[in-house]
């Protein structure tokens, strides 16, 4: 396939199975409620009192986690009405509305906690990326997560990543196989420990190997590895790997990535950036909730 | 890679996190005590009988589940001393003891059932697993199973396949991606919906496509499929695309697999065959408890 | 009671809790989607695509499990339409429609596998059931299911055999008694297990013995046991053993029972016959989906 | 069986799975301990005091939940050491040591409350089990536990009132039948309803009817009810059932029980006396817990 | 403030998160319906027949629990139609109707005990509470809770105290400071004690201190303690605890708290009175479910 | 109580329930280990291989969640030796080791990223509090959090803002009173809310109000609040609003503070400074893990 064609093709926006989000929203409005639930507004809203509210964003951002927020405002009352303004993925400037909810105004109060906490959290894994993605946009380049996540947070933290404009890197240990020294080590050499893997997992598994220099890389070519992972290299070495890979294998790099350093290392024509930056290390975005009493 | 090459890695024994083991077993427990326990060995056995006991294969077969049987034994009661004689994916022969089981007496009766209806059910898709493999170990194909599993089994029965000789396709429908006949023509064609897969997973997810003839397979060479499923092919049409493929793709051949059928498909050439028939239909490996009583 | 009043009452069909059919089909949605959810349909699938599908059998035999996929499809997308067209419990012939559904594309394909793999393991144990109870219509005996079932799939699997025209025999260790030869060893003898039960259990269990032979099935009856199961028996001594109950217990024959044999074992004259085949050994029945996207 | 061979017979010490136990501790640990532990044994207590504790009854009673005590204090530390000095269903007066507990002063402190909780509660019901008991001693009657119990307690609680001297009624609605007025007149009438119990239901579940009267007992007797339930009937009126029963179902009156009336009932020579006054009106059992600090 | 600010507002109703109920519901009917469900009531009711059902009060009470029973029906069969009559914390006399229920009358059947086992129990806790809320309603003293509560019932007894008439202690080891003898003892005295709880836990975390007399009492004042615990004092020592306190420390009294001693405990003047009585002792209010089939 | 007796006494050191550990890292492992388990290390490495690793710090920092990493190899391998080199609590410097680890090299492999996101993301989080409390070192404030926190970390991420030198706001809606505009708006007044949140809580419950200037903080000191938010005030305004307070509410300052702005509005004289930055900023800790294999 030519990397033009692969090119012309838009992919579809992230999805993640709403199942997942409802349990995520459920659990986190049991640790918020506790053992008697909102004593504040319990004790100082009437219960038929109604209002409307709205979600808006204090900073310059990538949305994500929108179905989360909803999700939390139907957990406490399925008669509340929420209107997503800004879709998983899209850029809010400061004061831009995110989304307008409509209902009992207790439940508004008790949900709004645990909404935004989700919504801040996985807008800021957004943004963040997004920041490294908009770095490197002229060139091949993406930048990918890793399995340094938040405990709890991997498949939202993933989807985040990809709203930012990222790539996911694999989900767990059961995936896709990465090779890292001590394996090689065990294993007796690159080569051995990748046909170890192969004879180990099925032909639906990808086989991603981390190298210390090119030799090792010529190895992992020889026997056919997926991807190859360079760590802590720099980029006349990279762009050496780059040219002896020649396009057999997907050149991961890492190690060091941060806002100074991503561009050259992008520009030596590697093909996924990977850092645990974006899942562990980015702020949340500053998003509000105002609500008006009826 | 040469497949002289990695012919000669003897994968290792297949291998299941005990965490899964063991919440699998709890569940099963709890199944079959309900709320009031064993009932008859606590009526009729007094609180400090011990006992020993044998588990013994009544068939030829392969076992898989040993560890199943021997976390319900220590769920109920942890000091009891569970020996295997017998590891996962071995072959046993009828009257062929399998492990044995020693301490307290009313403890090895109420777990008796769960350890072995996890074992005999492992044991009888590892057992059904190698019957197949053994009718292509001649050629380099390989039996692998599908998503057809029982729920809750899923990695069991994987574990099983394995043992039995087979190989695992995905585990889910996060894992890797199978593009079929619906989503091909959602998206407009073979090469468009493998580009469309491609820009939305990640670097570290391998992409199959099942195609309905030799033109649909060479779209998917074309645009660097990984996988292609041949479904319902015959023999000659199989040898054809093997041919065509050149080495290319992993080849996987599926469709009215039996102990008749799967000779002549393997025997094409093709990598893998895959039928639900070993995770869905294999009948179960009878296995006995013999209890003496002190 | 005669045996002629409770010959006229037909029962009810079996019913299952809907709380135990949405919390199974949760679990085995969550196997399914992992982390990520369905990576090929949202892909390749436009989000807003309808769908109208149909689920048919490919095979003669008894549907079980309609509301598995009702509840599977309804799980990804409560506003799915699913109209079934067979209930549970009616026998289908190939081709024949199981029930439609139609809504959003992504959501039936994201669901179809878990719906299928319930109904077509579900339909396997009621089809399989069917057949042996077919085998023994002419007579007042009536095949029974055993504790040998798949973890986890227990209360599934029993009411799969009354979908197939069987019955249940008890649903754990803490609904009746059984008591065997390990217990009667202990306990000092057949009427000492059975009194020692009865002083245990409560007056709402029936307490069940196995017995090795005619001896042991008369002071079964001498102390008013309420089901005596005659294992491996043959013909001759199970009618014998009819003889001389006299319609006092239940009684129940188990072992080596299939195809071949059930019929003579049931013109003895038993009141049921028992065997872990229905549940442990049922090839699944073949049912398949045909999308149709819009 | 005569009556007299099942007198000599005793029952075994009532038992509950530990599997069961050792859930509903941690549970009852997590709803204790909340998101921050304990507070104030943290804060005023050094991380390595020891300490050594005696609980006690403060009252005359039948002790119940001896495990639960154990389960909760190795719940938080493996490591205490636990003592029982009473067992389960033994009588024991104020002041009397129940179980010594030592080990991390912290651990016993933090456990503390959730050990007696169970404690107090489950011998509460056992204590005012026994009491009724006591004043029915002299019959041939059992006062018996019903389906009114605290939600989540209904095994526990069943375990206690057998510890009190009671027998178990059913455990929930899936192991026996009880056929009630409502029942009855849908069905069209008790024969009718009986019938098609035992048409839907298998052969190891009993059948127990309500009856309004004389006649419809007589009914239920002519087509083989197992037990008769009959509500809110003086002992004349139970003299006579018992007289017309001759022996042939088990009779279980019930309503308006209480130490007054539970005699006279008892006398009229029925066998089970049902209420749920030992499981829904039982004060707890005062017991303590002294510390020893060192 | 002055107390008479604090007298003229009313505080609202109580409330609890339906996250809660509906979690505790959906336990209760699994531990009801078990494996099988509701046997009688399938076997003898028509899928189709429907019902309409009155819950009516059969004693003088304080209702509790209406949204459990509501929910109970919910969990069966959301399309039943459930209409609450009387509100939580409100009287009811013998007859008076608590809600009436329409709709599928196996679901009525099925989800009936639950429903009433909630509903039972929670009123009989309101009902006790009111009865020592009323012996001292002439005092600014309130009957409250403590942590002796049934396992599993914390948050729903602690609602229940609430409705009727009482006030709440804390919730669990984690929501407030409680120090006892043991830590005083081994901080080094009640101002330590004090001093050490102060700098371990965060501002908004209060603190109580049980004294044994009004020495410690002093102590406890000296450092703010919040609250000061009174334990088994009779009237005229607590007299003057009230007279030296001059209103800093809120004064709580315990130990040997009936309907006989409360009155003379209230008119001292504490601010607090609690016992365990009204969560360990409450018999449950009789509550009955009449039904009309159609 | 005068603060210089508070100041005496140094704070326990923070603690945690093992329980919620034990919870927590299961989870996390669950989510890692997916449905197949470490494909990577079961291929490569021998099952008997045993190692011996590090764990050490790459930077400077506060050390937190050394008990997460414990649990995470004891829950895969319970004969994993594991022992602390540094305390919760403690700094490191780049290079020092945190805990060594012994045994078994899979299960040290497959655990490892678990125990070190718990370790890297606690102790990130301790670390950034640690920062902001040593800028205010010099004054009586301390920094402390809020309910902004990552959704299922809510008291792990408490701990560790206590372990980094920090104070703990409130845990949850439950736990304590903080009336904001809102509920001061409806309720028709900052002494309103205040007295129903009085009239609606229990007594062990602490209430705080967010005011806007120094009249409703008036009002607020006029019924007794126990804690005062100043939200957003700049340190002017907060000197007065200290001298007005005069000791009798806690004050708590909030809004806009980072590194630049803390120490003036501590040397205001307010008691606590709350930020969501600890808890939703942090960037991890950097630990790393090395391995030697044997």
């Amino acid at each position: 396939m030519s990397a033009n064609a692969q090119k012309q093709v838009a992919a579809h926006r992230p999805s993640l199975p709403q199942i997942l989000i409802v349990d995520a929203v459920r659990a986190a409005l049991l640790e918020d409620l506790g053992r008697a639930g909102d004593l504040t507004t319990n004790a100082t809203l009437p219960e038929e009192a109604r209002a409307r509210a709205v979600l808006s964003s204090r900073e310059d951002g990538v949305i994500c986690g929108v179905d989360f927020a909803r999700a939390a405002f139907a957990a406490i009352d399925p008669a509340i009405s929420f209107q997503a303004l800004v879709g998983d993925g899209e850029r809010v400037s400061p004061g831009q509305h995110v989304a307008t909810v409509e209902g009992n105004a207790r439940a508004i109060l008790s949900a709004e906690r645990v909404g935004l906490n989700f919504l801040m959290h996985l807008s800021g894994i957004a943004t963040h990326t997004a920041r490294f993605a908009a770095l490197i946009a002229h060139t091949k380049a993406r930048v990918c997560d890793t399995r340094k996540t938040i405990p709890g947070m991997r498949a939202f933290a993933k989807y985040a990543v990809k709203c930012g404009g990222g790539s996911n890197h694999r989900f767990g240990l059961d995936d896709a196989i990465l090779i890292k020294d001590n394996h090689i080590a065990v294993a007796g050499g690159v080569a051995k420990a990748i046909l170890a893997a192969r004879a180990y997992a099925g032909h639906l598994v990808k086989i991603e190997v981390e190298v210390d220099g090119l030799e090792q890389m010529q190895q992992a070519l020889d026997v056919g590895a997926d991807v190859i992972l360079l760590d802590n290299m720099g980029p006349e070495l990279l762009e050496k790997a780059v040219e002896i890979n020649a396009g057999r294998a997907k050149l991961e790099a890492s190690g060091r990535i941060d806002f100074e350093t991503i561009k050259a290392v992008a520009e030596t024509g590697v093909d996924y950036i990977s850092t645990s930056k974006i899942t562990m290390a980015a702020p949340t975005l500053d998003i509000g909730l105002d609500i008006e009493l009826r």
